[in-house]
């Protein structure tokens, strides 16, 4: 198995707590989304994802080698092929719930503040600075109010209950990349509870960014 | 069951043809996303969903009714829980790759061209109305870019194979919407032959916009 990544990469990151939760072991290729204008578009990489975004994924079958790209759905393609310490509780309703607060972030709140996009308002919208920031904390506090609100209701040691789920694979990275822009987090108790919980498992601490083997 | 959308909710648009390949019916209830300042963010359904945000859907168990947010996670659960016309391939490997590919719109398009969004643009960055259309086509058209090209290697009648999948529940709301805003998608010709023949389908017709009670 290849997890093709980057080790700032809040999609990637959550691949990374995946496999080390399921205990698989991937070869890390690193991708480097800034240097030689974004490795991510040279015509190598494209070829395996023609969405020429990280991560990208090589499992095999029986028919051969395949590539799956999208941080969610090679998740929830480990948590198929892979059941050990599963990520999604056991009834439609719990994981219907779990879905759709990981969704909170990975629909709502991470596509709006990723790299291509504050690049993008910057460099083609004529945004400066200041603006960039003011949107990159107002999708970090929308998002975070919602699921702080949520994890309220349904959180124990993790985001979900007393296990990680996808939930937590979502939150940890997106509270790591909202620190690293000084969003201010004091109103989400849950939150960094949560976060501060994680972060002291192996699990989580051996894929933050800082770990990784790419990381400057 | 019951279905809290808008007649032009690309989100809610989803659910809605998921409901009908399944031959479910489900209570709509509308929220006007503009009258009132947007009555998601009325009281009343602040406390269905703290996101603020349709479309949300009620169910029941033997434990009573529940509320479920997020479309990708309501059409998960629909198909966990009424298998019946499966909008997910069989393997493994075929469900993550119609999932990616269903995320590629979810998870890199919409977020970026919802309403929200484009307010958020106009009202709080001050982007004049040129600026937020290059900003609505350059996401369409790096997402459909991408999503054309896998579509040469899987899609038939519809976006992966014969049967219609959670893929072409994403797309034919995005092509909805990008028409709304005059995309051309002449260099997109698998996404407007799906477009077409989904059309034809009643399950795809009954669920669009112009269709609903609510639309003016």
């Amino acid at each position: 198995m290849k997890l093709y990544g980057y080790w700032r990469s809040s999609a990637a990151y959550r691949v990374r707590i995946a496999l080390n939760l399921k205990q698989l072991v991937a070869e890390q290729v690193s991708v480097h989304l800034v240097n030689n204008g974004g490795e991510q578009h040279s015509e190598m990489f494209a070829a395996l994802n023609p969405q020429q975004l990280v991560p990208a994924f090589v499992d095999s079958n029986d028919d051969g080698e395949f590539c799956l790209t999208q941080s969610m759905a090679i998740i929830e393609y480990l948590e198929e092929q892979y059941p050990q310490s599963p990520l999604l509780p056991k009834t439609p309703k719990d994981r219907a719930i779990v879905r759709a607060m990981a969704q909170s972030i990975a629909c709502e709140i991470h596509p709006l503040d990723n790299l291509r996009v504050l690049q993008f308002l910057v460099k083609e919208m004529g945004v400066d600075e200041e603006a960039k920031m003011k949107w990159y904390h107002h999708w970090i506090h929308i998002g975070f109010k919602a699921l702080e609100s949520q994890m309220k209701t349904y959180s124990g040691k993790y985001c979900f209950g007393d296990t990680p789920t996808l939930v937590d694979l979502c939150l940890i990275p997106q509270v790591y990349n909202a620190k690293r822009f000084n969003v201010d987090l004091t109103d989400y108790p849950n939150i960094l509870r949560v976060w501060t919980y994680c972060n002291q498992q192996p699990a989580f601490a051996d894929a933050a960014p800082e770990q990784q083997a790419d990381a400057t």
